[in-house]
Parts: structure tokens; C-alpha cells; sequence
């Protein structure tokens, strides 16, 4: 019996409601031994009081020693095993511009690339062409692109990044990448996972669309090719809504996180760029939801650039707008991270995150500031972020006794 | 492979013994933000220097957020995997009296309650009549009833409380509750929780029984009517005693607890009603056994109530009974909850209990205090309940090594 199971059968209704803060790639390490982490060298007076008032621990996004993807380490928060409900790249992207995906659809991540004489890639980014050309060149491939019997939407997403999907009858989502990530070398022919005939169909249909893609673009240096990968039918996600019976709203600025919320069965409600836009979308609100997950994104980009200071600044950033978040008071408050982003490592890390829990029923540690270090000695221990839903709906009297 | 299947295979004989002293619904909360909790507010030098000598930690009696009832808090603390090995009420309640249930046998937790003349519940406890009342009602009903090939046996328990035995062919516990939970509404039909012929059967036997029962009890306010719930055949769990070759006792007050205590392969002593009494009852065992449970239920009791004055003083006075226990001197001593029950929530609640380990070979560590904070900064971290009898097993040197 997974968590899942476990509180479908013991969630109980209440008049609660529960905000999740997540700050992407939260968790750093300290720019050289024995100096703080970017977390420690912020200054942080609304996160370290708020750690005060609050029980405090660590999240394992997925196991020990595990670096997490950000669509498992969302799913892990939202309290769904992250290994048994795996989403591929194409399904997420194609969920994050909201794009309707049918049962039989194959949704496919796609990059805009640039490929020389040879037909090898020079860059697998087409120089982060602007949203503008990507949404550009993506109408025109959907406009020309012939394919009999299968129907194929281009959908830009954000710089240089597009989702392709393929509608058709027998199209399976058992293909290979066709991204080989490194330069030099060609793009990967689509080959099937599998030996069924869907996975061979299907690799036909990929390959006549990459050909004609590969003329279509013809000259349109930096962006003359496509590659792609993660390709995948929507994903069978049981809702959080219908699984707990909770109405849930998610605050994100990101496509990725509003559309990996949607497949969770959240709604994902508009909401300004910045921060303190975010927070006031949530304290707008209140009282239309149970469960709010408000999402912030810039920590985890500043990490991914390895740049120390731009993420204590962010962090700090953050911690002035932590008042406007207080106005929403919820029953149960969470703040924590998917997984940690140390500048030093310049990409997501296996490190656990700090969390804080506050409401009316959390034992209170004495913890007095949010950071790795602190929070480790907080008396919530050192969970898996799976666990992180029980407690908040535990927290805010919605679980029933297990057992007599 | 659970725990159970791994110890089995390690354990090997022994000259120890060890003690497990559950104190129901330890773990508290603080009356008022910023307060002691239960455990901190009273004056316990004995436990504290229990504390000092251990091994502390923290248990989580299911998992993380999951409020337990008391019979898989138990489970856990016993090893046993409290999803796989769940009891229901019904057979719990045989087990507590010591009802000697057959295979086939279907039992039912019962309420005398208070109909009104529209059959519609007035009181779900009948005025919580006394044991006598519940004896005599008991008596009378056993007698009366008549079912063709079914003997029905009729067992007070405590208070309004009973248990129902159905003894008959073919009968099978899948059956909903006649208990609706609420009043103002006449308890429910049995219905069959499945579509086999047995369940449909065990449905028509008692509703026969409960028409008998509405007949007989007629007139007897505020005792007139029962309610059913827990359907049960007796669980198959293999005993403690045979999978790890220890001899196990069990020395609690409450029925409930001794019928647990027998389901896994205890024998239950025979103990006075007080705490100190519980505890000479272990001292002059010494010897016998080599596993004794002792449960201390007034704890839960006191926390049930939400009287948090009552609880500190039934925990100072466990406290001041500890050094006669201390005579016993075991070679592995445990002190822990089955779960909290927080005065201020007046329910059993899901924050994990503390507990302490020792032995002659636990690592003691900084923790000088026998409480929920304290224990969680020690050393055995955070811990499913279902681990503590490994650590009791290999602390008194009755498991070999896993692997070569």
C-alpha cells in the first residue's frame, strides 16, 4: 500500500486550508568549506522567524543520494511515489503550455538545433533563439508538415524549446531520443524501444516528420533542425482533488510546474512574473481552495548558473515578500524545496532540502532558522518528501484513525 | 522482504531478556504555543535518567502523519507490519476478553445503545451503563436468541460494551457496520461488504439476530438496542514466539491489550489494577520469559479526556513507580508510546513518540531528558515503529549476522 492508497482511504472532510511554498532548488552548499551555504549567508528574518514557530526537517525528494528531475521532485511534495508515477519529458511539456494530449496522442519535447553541411549539430539550443522565431518557425512546420493519416502539432514553448505531438491511430510512445545530447554528430534516427508494430509505425511517423522538418527549415540558420525526445502519451495520474477531495490550486510562472500541476489535478490560476505577484495571487485566494502550491522559480535558476550571490539575493528577495504571504495565514503552511540547486554544483543536487511545517498542531522544535544545517537538527527528522502530504493533511485534521 | 521475514531468519538463541514498557499516548503538545508539552511539564528524574543512559529517538507507530488506532500501534511496536497484519475490532475484542474464537467464527464489537420509538438512536453508549447491567443484558441475550444452525455467543466487555460471536457454517465477516456513527438515524441493516453467498448469508443471520435482539430488549432503557461493528474472523498472525523462539508476556489492565498481546503469542499475567502493581508483576517474572510487554494505559486515557493537568500527574506518578521496575533490570529496556495523545487534541494523534533504548551496548547519547523534543535531537533519529524490535533483538544479542 503506497502513501496514495493509504490516505485515500483515511482523508476526512474539513474547513482547513494548506499552502505549499516550494522554492525550486532550495538546498546549496557553501561556496568553499566551512562557509555558509547561499541560505546561511542570506539575510532571512521572515524565513528564520517563521522556522521559529514552526517543526522542522528534511525532505529526501526521492531517495538518499538521489538527484531528482523536477517533475519527480514535484510529484514526491505532492505526495505521489515518484518512482511508480514517472512522467516523460514529452507529456510535461506538452501539460505546461496546456495543450489538450488524447489518450492515443505521442507528445515529444522538442529543441530547435543547428546542424552544418554535414547534417552534424553545431548547437543543440539553435542559439536560444527568442520565443518569437520558435513560435515563428513552429506554426510554419505545423502549417507544412504532410503526414497521411496522422495528424502533427508544433507548439512553441520558451526560447529555443517547441513540443511536437503526433495525433494518429497506433502510435505508440516507445521510441528512442532522437536528441544524442552532444555536438558533432548527427541527430539520432527515431528507433523503437520496443518490437511492436505501434513503436515501429511510430518511428515511421517520426522519421518522415524529421525529413520533412529537415527541408521545411532549410536555411533558417540557427534554427535548421529539430531534435526530440521524451516521448510519451499522457500520463494516468489518479487527482489530487478526487483522490483527497481537496481543491487545489497551483501559483507557478513556469509552463513545466503549471502544467505538472494540472496533471495532478490542480488548477492553475493566472498570476504576475514576480514573486510578490505570486504570493499576492494566493492571498486573492483564500478561502476558493484547500491547497495552494505557490512555486518560485529563481532560486533554482541561479543555482543552475552557478552564481552564489544572485541566488542569496533571490533568497533574499524572497524573504521581503514572506509578509505578503503571511497575510494568507493558512491553517497549514509549508515552505521547502523540489530538491537543492547548489550554485557550486550548478545543477539540481542529491542533497535533502530544508522544510519547515507551521500550524496549530505541529511540535514546535528549537530551531530558530531556515537553512540545511538548522532545519537537520529540527525534530521532524529526515523524511521522504512523500511523506510531506500526510503531514499537512494530517496537520490540518482532514486523515482519520488507521486501524481500531 | 518485511521485517519479520528477515528477523526469522536471523534470530538465534539467547540468555536476555528485554522489557517494553508502553506508556498509551505518550506523546503530547504543548496546552498553548511556546508551553511544555505533557512529558516536559512533569517531573519525571527517573525517566530523565533512563534518558541519560539510552539510546533516544523517535518512533512513528505507521508512518509519517498517519494517526494509528491502538491495535496497529501495537503491531508496530510488536514488528509486524500494521498494513499487512491489520486486526479487526471484532477480533481484537474476542481477544481481549479471551473469547477462544474458531476459525470460521465471526465476531463483532458491540454497543448496548438507546433507540427511541421511531427506532432512531438516542444514545450510541446507552448511557454508558455500568459492567453489571452490560453482564446481565449479555447473559439474557445469549440465552433468548435463537438462530437455526447458528449458536450466537453474547460476552460483556466493559461498560456498555460487548462482543457478539456468530458460530455457524459458511458465515463470512465481509460485512458493513450496523453502527452509523451518529445519532438521529436508526442503525443501518447488515449489509454484505461482497457479493459471495457467505457474506449474503452472514447479512441474513444478523439481521435475525438483531430483530431478536430490538424484541428482548424492549422496555429496557436505556440499554434497548445494539450496535454492531468490525466483523471479524479470528487474524492468522504467526506468534512472536514461534518466529523468534522468545517467550513473551504481557502484562496490561486493559482487556483490549491483553487479547492483543495473546493474538501475537504472549501470555497475558495476571496483574493488579495499578501502575506499581503492573510493575511487581514483571519484577517477579523475572526469569521466565524472555519478552515482556507491559503496557500503562492511563496516559491515553487522561489525553482522551483533554485534561492536560491529569496526564503530567498519571506521568509523574509512572514516574515515581520506575525504580521498582528498575529492579527487574533487563538487559534491553525500552520505553516508548504506541502513539501520542495529546491532551489538547483529546484523540489519539499522528506526531511520532518518543522512546529510549538501553542496553549495555546502545550508543548513549547527549539527551538527558525523557521527552517528544529532547529524544528527537538523540541518536536512533527518526524510525518507523516496526524497527524497534530489531534494535531490541540485536541489543540483547539475539540476531546473527545478515549475509557472509
Amino acid at each position: 500500500m503506497d502513501t496514495i492508497e493509504m490516505l485515500r482511504e483515511l482523508v476526512i472532510p474539513a474547513q482547513t486550508d494548506m499552502l505549499l511554498l516550494v522554492l525550486d532548488g532550495i538546498g546549496g552548499l557553501p561556496r568553499e568549506p566551512g562557509g555558509p551555504t547561499e541560505l546561511e549567508a542570506a539575510r532571512t528574518p521572515n524565513l528564520d522567524e517563521l522556522a521559529r514557530l514552526s517543526s522542522c526537517g528534511q525532505l529526501d525528494p526521492i531517495a538518499p543520494g538521489i538527484t531528482p528531475g523536477s517533475g519527480p521532485a514535484h510529484l514526491s511534495l505532492f505526495g505521489y511515489d515518484p518512482i511508480k508515477y514517472l512522467i516523460p519529458r514529452g507529456a510535461l511539456s506538452a501539460a505546461g503550455i496546456d495543450f489538450p494530449l488524447q489518450k492515443s496522442d505521442v507528445a515529444a519535447r522538442a529543441n530547435f538545433a543547428t546542424i552544418d553541411d554535414e547534417g552534424n549539430i553545431t548547437d543543440r539550443r539553435a542559439g536560444r533563439i527568442p520565443t518569437e522565431l520558435c513560435a515563428e518557425l513552429a506554426a510554419l512546420l505545423e502549417e507544412k508538415v504532410s503526414i497521411p493519416d496522422v495528424k502533427v502539432f508544433v507548439k512553441p514553448e520558451r526560447d529555443h524549446r517547441a513540443v511536437v505531438v503526433f495525433r494518429g491511430t497506433d502510435l505508440s510512445q516507445n521510441l528512442h531520443d532522437t536528441d544524442p545530447q552532444e555536438v558533432g554528430v548527427p541527430p539520432l534516427a527515431p528507433k523503437p524501444v520496443s518490437t511492436d508494430v505501434k513503436a515501429k509505425r511510430a518511428a515511421e511517423v517520426v522519421s518522415a516528420f524529421l525529413e520533412q522538418v529537415r527541408e521545411i527549415l532549410k536555411g533558417k540558420q540557427p534554427a535548421n533542425m529539430m531534435l526530440l525526445r521524451g516521448f510519451a502519451h499522457p500520463p494516468d495520474i489518479p487527482g489530487m482533488n478526487e483522490l483527497y477531495g481537496i481543491k487545489c490550486a497551483a501559483i507557478a510562472v513556469y509552463p513545466m510546474y503549471r502544467g505538472l500541476a494540472r496533471l495532478v489535478g490542480m488548477e492553475a490560476l493566472d498570476t504576475g512574473d514576480k514573486i510578490e505577484d505570486e504570493f499576492e495571487t494566493a492571498v486573492a485566494h483564500k478561502g476558493k481552495y484547500d491547497y495552494f502550491f505557490v512555486h518560485v522559480k529563481p532560486t533554482d535558476s541561479r543555482g543552475e548558473d552557478g552564481d552564489f550571490d544572485a541566488k542569496v539575493a533571490v533568497i533574499e528577495e524572497i524573504d521581503q515578500a514572506i509578509p505578503k504571504l503571511l497575510e494568507f495565514a493558512p491553517d497549514v503552511l509549508v515552505v521547502t524545496g523540489d530538491h537543492s540547486t547548489p550554485a557550486r554544483w550548478a545543477a539540481h543536487s542529491w542533497h535533502p532540502v530544508p522544510f519547515i511545517l507551521k500550524s496549530e498542531y505541529c511540535r514546535v522544535d528549537a530551531v530558530t532558522e531556515f537553512s540545511e544545517n538548522a532545519c537537520a537538527r529540527g525534530n521532524m527528522g529526515r523524511l521522504p518528501a512523500t511523506a510531506l502530504l500526510s503531514l499537512m493533511l494530517a496537520n490540518a485534521n482532514r486523515l482519520a484513525k488507521f486501524g481500531a
